[in-house]
């Protein structure tokens, strides 16, 4: 199919929408909910609804712009992906996905292409766990993977609750009516900056993904005896940071001895209290961030953090109690949406690679509702959450193109 | 001599001067020249002047308190100690050294006593690090070891300058005019509660000082590659903050091997940034105390650290850059001090021991005037700077006793 990618209106589009932002440019900071998120969210819609596609809105802000198909009574396929953006961000981490799949569809329509399935184009609320410390609460819920109990009482860093907040950004209706029904969708597929270097390194230009890594988040906590720093022996003490510190790296040990190549711990977070020069430090706070594609893997991985966490604090005479936060199931990825993408990519002779998706994204969450699939572009420098993100025009109309063509095949229809 | 320490009297001196605070009982918090170390202030110059010593300050606010002996024209012998508290502290630490050093002279006038050499009772400014960042900024310039210019320039917190702060607390007259010629006091001697477990262990009354362990202050600064949790291999990580965990550990391994039973080393702070759960550390600040009674040995340990974290820092590709704050002499105290307090407590049948002092304290630095000594009373369970911390009555009299016993000794004089 003959499929003219408008390269320069999209580029266009995303910068436009870059300029909804808490702070000036190159920054964009667009916590959802936030004035920046709201005026976004309507610039969007005014294009989904510019290139004719039936929009909605669920009560947690989630919104689906259809493209209606020969066959409406069939279940439809769906892309897209989030425009809220961390503090301190770039432009192109999740709007490539919402604003490339505009994008698609209406290169498909300027093709003449009718799709016999519909096309829906999402976008989700609050991929990033900014605000409510979870991440994708919209797709979360979309899944039912997250209570409506549980979402609405999700506060921010100055309690007010995710309820509240959806109500003054104007979405109303029950949360509980969010969640779609299993199959609601026939193919779900979206489009993402890669946030690694692999693409760049190899020069090719698409991704496809064969599995999303799932995280495992835990908090650890660390408490010691406190003391004056220069009165308390080294061998009387109870020193909650060394600890911890020995604890950071048996983690980093665990996870490059158990785990895989695809095995990433991170120690993000560490506060230490009371923080003085001249005490000892009697408490540590510290964050754990554990993802792997094999969820069996990650979970051996997790377990022997646990029990090295158990022999340095008695060891070391403190006490370690962790809190499991999330454990997410890693999601494989749908072979006939890979296989859609791999023909994609041949008929517009594109060169790509399969890879893994290291980060997780709304995707993850749709794996419940639907088969699922995502196509990866280059970034420069594998750098993502920062202003200096960067993925070119030609690289994010290549994406564009793959997707529109994935769209296609998976929709069905004719010319 | 016979001396009657009314241990009723000085106890209610310093339940009385706790309540200068700036939080409520049993907390005490008295920051230099905050209203509650003004007001405290008044309140001590009080109990001098009701004792007949007279009392100078000078331009820092160190208060003299002067009992003028027989032969006015001799070196006095100095006592005393400080007021300040850090935040959420106790009543005990510096204060027992003041208000004790106050009572041991007016047992000494109740006995008939006429010292040959004056006695003076100082109270320092700011032994405690807490507003301006760095310990006994008083007796540092008493001794010459913190220059006017230096000094003048400290800035708190909020950017106030030590010279706007004396000056508002009614502090006038030029800063260059506080160093005191070396000899200006004959001896100097300092009682104060022990702030470790010592005593109480051994079920002893009295620690006679030998000698005054001392900090060396180091800044660290380690900085790495951020990225993305999910995203970044282990292989490709620049982690600032195991790099960090790497050196904290090292720390504590070199001070077990190289340093001796009095070296203790403690990383009291450590921040992480950009300090978010799913970020990989791209830098951090840690501080290092390290001290000890033998400075060369102090140093060889500080030393191995900065090879450990050249090593650390090749290995793991961060830069991990130092900053010597300070690095203060430790000092030995006075043979003849230490030969006056020994007989004191043996004239008075009161246990002690000699130990070292792993705290220091503004005798560290009036090494520097004069010949010095320290004599420690227990605390119970070595806990200091907190609002639990305790000495007895009884412990602070025979304190108060041996101290006004010393003190004669060594200022000479007859009943």
């Amino acid at each position: 199919m003959k499929l003219d990618i408008d390269q320069q209106l999209l580029q266009s589009e995303i910068d436009a929408l870059a300029g909804y932002s808490s702070e000036p440019p190159p920054v964009v900071t667009r916590v959802v909910y936030s004035e920046a998120d709201r005026e976004a969210r309507v610039y969007v819609k005014g294009l989904f609804a510019e290139a004719g596609l039936d929009v909605r809105e669920d009560p947690i802000g989630n919104a689906f712009a259809r493209w209606v198909g020969s066959e409406p009574e069939l279940p439809p396929v769906g892309t897209g992906s989030h425009i809220d953006a961390i503090p301190n961000a770039g432009k192109y981490d999740g709007t490539v996905g919402v604003l490339g799949g505009l994008e698609a569809i209406r290169a498909l329509q300027r093709g003449g292409f009718t799709p016999r399935r519909s096309i829906e184009l999402l976008l989700f609320t609050a991929e990033e766990p900014t605000r409510f410390g979870i991440g994708c609460p919209g797709s979360r819920m979309l899944a039912g993977a997250l209570t409506a109990e549980a979402a609405g009482q999700l506060r921010d860093r100055d309690e007010a609750s995710l309820n509240e907040l959806r109500a003054a950004a104007g979405f109303g209706g029950e949360l509980a009516d969010v969640a779609l029904p299993r199959g609601y969708y026939e193919y779900f597929v979206e489009l993402h900056i890669e946030q690694g270097p692999l693409l760049e390194r190899e020069g090719l230009s698409i991704g496809i993904v064969q599995s999303i890594a799932a995280p495992a988040g835990l908090n650890i906590l660390i408490e010691g005896e406190g003391g004056h720093a220069g009165t308390v022996l080294m061998p009387d003490r109870k020193d909650a940071f060394t600890a911890a510190a020995e604890l950071a790296l048996a983690i980093e040990g665990l996870t490059k001895q158990l785990g895989g190549s695809d095995t990433v711990a991170t120690v993000g977070k560490c506060e230490v209290f009371p923080g003085a020069v001249n005490s000892i430090p009697n408490r540590v706070k510290m964050s754990l961030d554990l993802r792997d594609t094999d969820g069996a893997r990650r979970d051996r991985v997790l377990d022997a953090v646990g029990i090295a966490a158990k022999e340095i604090a008695a060891r070391r005479r403190v006490a370690i109690t962790t809190e499991l936060l999330n454990a997410d199931a890693p999601a494989p990825c749908d072979t006939q949406i890979i296989e859609a993408s791999r023909a994609a990519c041949e008929a517009h002779g594109i060169p790509y690679r399969e890879m893994v998706s290291r980060a997780y994204h709304d995707s993850l969450f749709m794996h419940r509702v639907c088969p699922m699939g995502m196509i990866f572009i280059p970034c420069r420098g594998g750098v993502s959450h920062r202003p200096d993100e960067y993925s070119s025009p030609e690289q994010i109309a290549a994406g564009a193109l793959v997707l529109a063509e994935t769209l296609a095949r998976l929709a069905g229809g004719a010319e």
